[in-house]
This record gives C-alpha cells, structure tokens and sequence, in this order.
C-alpha cells in the first residue's frame, strides 16, 4: 500500500503495534510510533505477551539488547502473531556482531513467519549468509542490493536494508529509496526507528509487501529531510523529527511528489 | 497541600522519590522528578529496594512494563514505605489490557497500602470493576468521574483519572482539573510524568490527599500549557515540558491565579 | 592524551565503545557516545559480553540499575577487558547509598582491574572508605580531592570526582577541571554522560592516564558551556548538548584555549 492511504487509515484506525524490543531506544520508538499515527504498546513478560499480541494489528521485534527470557516471549509472540494473521517486523540488530545475535536471528526465522525483515546492509548480509563487516551494531560494508534478494528468497519475506540508499525486495521486485538525510545516522537508534514505521504502516495496511515496506521507509526519509532544515546538531535533529512525522501523518497528503522510490 | 506551597518546600527540602517503573518513560519520569524540585532514584534489586524505600520521602509503583521480578521488588518496596509512613503512588499503566497486568494491581492494592493511585479512565475503570476499553496502555473510554469516586471509597486511596479533564476523588470530595493541553496525549509517558508529579508533591507535603494530587495535575497541565506555545510539535514539546516545570518550580509564584481546580 | 588528539583520532578510527550501563540514562549515554565520534554499543546478556567487549576498543560499566545478572556480566566483561588490554571505567553509580551498591563497586574493582573510576564526589568518598552523604544517586557532601587520591593510590587507576570542579588523580598527579556549567547538573545522566565521554577518548587514546581522564571531563564541560547558550532550561539542554558535543568533536581544534585543566 503507498504511503498516503497507509497514514491515512493509521490517522483513523490507531492501529496498535506491539514491540518487543531493546531498552537503548524503545523511548524513541515508542514515541514515533505514535507520531505516525498508531498506539505503541511495549510488553515483554511471557505471562503476557500472547495476550498483547492477539490485541494488536502488527508485531515488532528488535533484537538490539538480548536476554534469554526475551528471546522466549519473542518466539511467543511471533508464533501468536502468526496464528492470528498480524505482520511480524523483524529487526535483527547487531547480527553478525556476536554468535548469540546471529542465532537469534535463525531461530526467530525458523520459528516464526516474518512478514518483512528491516536491518542495516551488514546485518542483512549476515542473515544472507554473505560476508559483511558489522562492528557492534554498525554495519560497514555489505552488499545490500544482493543481500536483500537472497534474505528475501530464502524467507518468502519482504527484506530491507537501510542506508543512505535503502533496498527492499520481496526477491522478485526489488526498490530503491533515496529519501533520507545524512543527520539520520548521527542519531541513536534511527534503524529501529525506521523499523517502527515499518511496523506502524504494516499495521495499518494490512501487510508488509514491498510496496508498503519501501512506501514506509521513503516517508521516514522524507520526515527526516524535513527536520534536517530545524536541526542544528544530532541533538536538536530527534525531536524535530519527532515533530516531521507527526506532521506528515496528519497530512498525508504532503507527501506528493516527495518519495523517492524506484524499481531496480 | 496546595501546590504552591508543596513546590516550595521541595525546593527546599529536595525530597527523595524512588521510581519503581517502566524501561520505555523511565528517564521522562527522572526528568520531571528532577524538574519539580526533587530527586530521582531508580531502583528495583530486591536486594536493595527496602534500603532506598526506607530513604526515601515517596515511592512510585508504575507497572508499564512488567515482569515477575519487579513485581516483587515493588511488593517489598511497598511494605517498606507502609512501615516507614511514606506515601506510595500507583500507576496502573494497561490495567485492563492483559489479565498480568490486572492481576497485578489487585495483588498490589491488596498488599500495600496505596495513598494514591493515578491512571488514564480505563485503567481507573477497570480497578473499579466497570467495563472499559483499554488498547495496549491507551484508554478509550471509562466513566472516569464514577470510578474515581468508587476506586477511592474501596481502597481508601486518593485516586485520579487523568484525560483532557483530571477527576481526583477521595470517596468523599471529587475534583475536577481542567489545567493540560492536547500535546500532552501525544508525547509517550505523558501519564507516567504525571504520576511521577504526584509522587514529588506528595513526598513534599507528606500526604496524598485530594487536594495534593489535584494539585499537582493542575500544575503538571499549567507547565504543559506553557510548553505548548513554544512548541513545534510533540517531539519539540517534550524538552519545553521540562522547561516549563523547571521554571514553574522554581518559581511557584507564577502559577497564581492559573490552577483550574473545581469541587464537583 | 590531550582532548583535540584523542578527538581527532575518535574521528578517525570510530572505535566501538561497550557500555554495560543502567535503563535510566542509556540512551543519553550512547547518543553522547556516538556524538563524542565512537561507536556504542549496548550488551548485557551473559552469552555475549565476552565477545563483545573482545570487539570493543574500551568498556565503561556503570552500576545505575543493578541486579546480580548484570552484576555477572559486568566482571564476565571486565575480565575479557583486562585479558585484552582494554581500558575499563567504572562508574560507581549511588555506592554509599545502599549496601548492594557498595558491595558491587568493591567486587568490581576487586575482580577487574580499572583503569578510571568517575564518580561524584560522595561516590568516590564510599569507594575511599571515608564519610560522605549520598541521597540516592545525588552526591550532599564529601571532601573530593582528597578521596580521589586515597582511591587513586589504592586502585592503581585514574580516579575522578565530578562536580562544579572536577578533582582527577592518578595518586602522584592531581588535577583541577573548571569547565561545565550548573545546567549541566538539572538533566539525569549528566554524570553518566561524563563518564561515557571519558570512555571514548579512553578507547580512542587507548589509554585513561590522567591527562585523558581530565581532558575528556573538560571537553564535556566545554560542551555544556556552548549548549547553556542556548538552552532555555534543563529540558532544552539536553538536545544542545549533543549538539555541542557534535560540533566540537567534529572540529576539535575550536577547543584550543578553552580546557581549564590544572594542577593542584
């Protein structure tokens, strides 16, 4: 679905969007989530995650900071998102950094279904196999147009790597999105955060195809291209992108003629 | 205590107010605690909550995100300030949205004894025993200014419901507060912050009574009317919000004449 | 190392930083991380802390929030640091305050051996063994140079109290740091923050000699200093200061003449 009815049926269904994730930026997450329009819940006790699950519209798991117990309550809430036909987001932060993040990553794959997969090149890389360069959760080389045609085959799965050019596929479309600003990569947790609207705009549409996935990443781009003009730092650049996206969502409409997305 | 009074003696005095609460609007919560004129601890080791509660002039119990452990830490922790004659504040984030989370409060108001307890209307209602609609933690409908009057009298409690109209009951008087702005429904932990407010003022005056908790809505919603001007949208609102209690606590003077409190 | 040349090199090399740190302040301290020109990363989870910090060019543990499997992962950590000849500091975060503080800050430096210990001035005074005043996680009193050269002589490490001075000593050499500015003192994790700073210049000097030490504590002052300029409170500091921070780590040469170091 493109961008504009997404945001548009999110501004009136407030979809909820479960995330399981990392306590570096789930403040941040949580809030953008709400900027594009959608309710954010954050659960992650086993005793509740089902329950959470079965009540939401997409489910978002982040694999930034790990414990075991998390780990659980994600294959939970995976298998539970499965069972009741709702989008699994996956972003699978830091693979190829340790063994433990690269196992987590097949598990969660192996165990659940998982509608799109949004990570940086290297981590994608890593998931595909190839030889990528991740140092802790940056990544620094790979191969993101090949990457994400092979995740995207392997998985049946919609696969995005971010960047300044970001590539989605399903493995047999594949997009480039050339929105985006280079102060983007000077805040933490920007990967996440493009991982939410996914979730958010999947939620709304009813699915995480290619055209929503890359439709969701070009609109976070283009909120990030509006708040650069605010910003003068990292610093002062969050919350005006905070305020970008809100304004986005709330008039969709702004978004002509502004997302850059092409078929490769 | 009235609000005015209870700012200037935090000032003075600089209360401890230990947060038992949520990862998602933990450093919101520290902030604003900060920002009233008191200070934050964090701590949840069952090991030492019992030390920092006995320290302590207020504890703050916010269940946003929950697991067994921390459960358990705000159990004893609770007992402790019961002991040692501090007020305890609950917030019942998501009551009504999972059975954990439910559970959880009854288990907690059955335990401890609460001076007050602070929620959005669904949350409130679903503590009453009415029916309400909660999504995720979001409230979407509740008859607040019944539960608050009915949770009050079955607990003892002050209780409030806060939403674009605070109600604040103690069973016997009700009060509305109309101070707030619709910024505030759009920042995450917007809630949380309120409760933490609840906790500084009451751990300044040494009391939850109804007048304390009215009080300290009024003055958190004068602080959000004073940062909506300067503010872009939600992601700007959030550092003028701390601006703006910072200044009204310093200077609690400013706030005569603007706290909008009625008996109902 | 002087801050323009271990700046200069963090530019260069953009060495990964593995922070172990609490919930309250983490992301603050990884945005300060990534703005001082490191890279951060977030890793707590027994399984991978080991490898993590083998990738890692220094780790910084700070005790915030504790509980014991952290506590694990901290000395796990620690002792693939010193094995790899990676500078450790530690941030004895609110030791003194409860005895579970206390007692991991002296199993930590009795397990690891650290190269800097940054801590406010009562912080440091508990790891002395001598009297201070901590309320919480806030510093009331302690008599600051002289506990960094009790701990300094007694650790074998850099030692720093922070405060509207900040004393550095490495036991022989004692040095004074004049810059910062009071705002710096209403936002939480200011202290976080320093000592994440002070973890980045370690990782980029390879070294935390007290030259390194107070030349990071400075230059964080500095930072404060640009941002108070600009900042209408506690709550638009915070993003000003990464700015600044930003700005200055990325021209380091406009720190010339502005680091108030000196000799006691």
């Amino acid at each position: 679905m493109n961008a504009r009815e997404a945001l548009r049926r999110a501004g009136e269904t407030k979809p909820l969007v479960h995330h399981i994730t990392n306590y570096v930026t789930v403040n941040l997450v949580a809030n953008v989530t709400l900027a594009t329009g959608a309710l954010p819940v954050m659960a992650q006790a086993k005793e509740e995650v089902r329950e959470m699950t079965s009540l939401a519209s997409a489910l978002v798991l982040n694999i930034g900071t790990l414990d075991p117990q998390t780990v659980e309550a994600m294959v939970l809430a995976g298998k539970t998102a499965n069972e009741c036909g709702v989008p699994v987001v996956l972003d699978p932060v830091g693979a190829g950094a340790t063994a433990l993040r690269t196992r987590t990553v097949e598990r969660l794959v192996s165990e659940v279904r998982v509608a799109a997969v949004c990570g940086n090149a290297g981590e994608i890389s890593t998931v595909a196999g190839l030889e990528a360069e991740v140092r802790g959760v940056e990544s620094l080389a790979g191969d993101a147009e090949q990457a994400v045609r092979l995740v995207a085959k392997a998985l049946g799965a919609t696969v995005a790597a971010t960047g300044p050019v970001d590539y989605v596929s399903d493995g047999e479309t594949t997009l480039a999105v050339c929105n985006g600003h280079p102060l983007m990569g000077r805040i933490v947790g920007s990967g996440c955060a493009s991982t939410a609207v996914v979730g958010c705009l999947a939620a709304s549409a009813g699915t995480a195809d290619v055209e929503t996935v890359a439709h969701a990443l070009a609109f976070y781009g283009a909120a990030g291209e509006d708040a650069a003009g605010l910003s003068d730092g990292p610093g002062t650049f969050e919350p005006r992108l905070l305020d970008a996206i809100s304004a986005l969502s709330e008039k969709p409409e702004r978004l002509e003629g502004r997302l850059k997305v092409e078929g490769l």
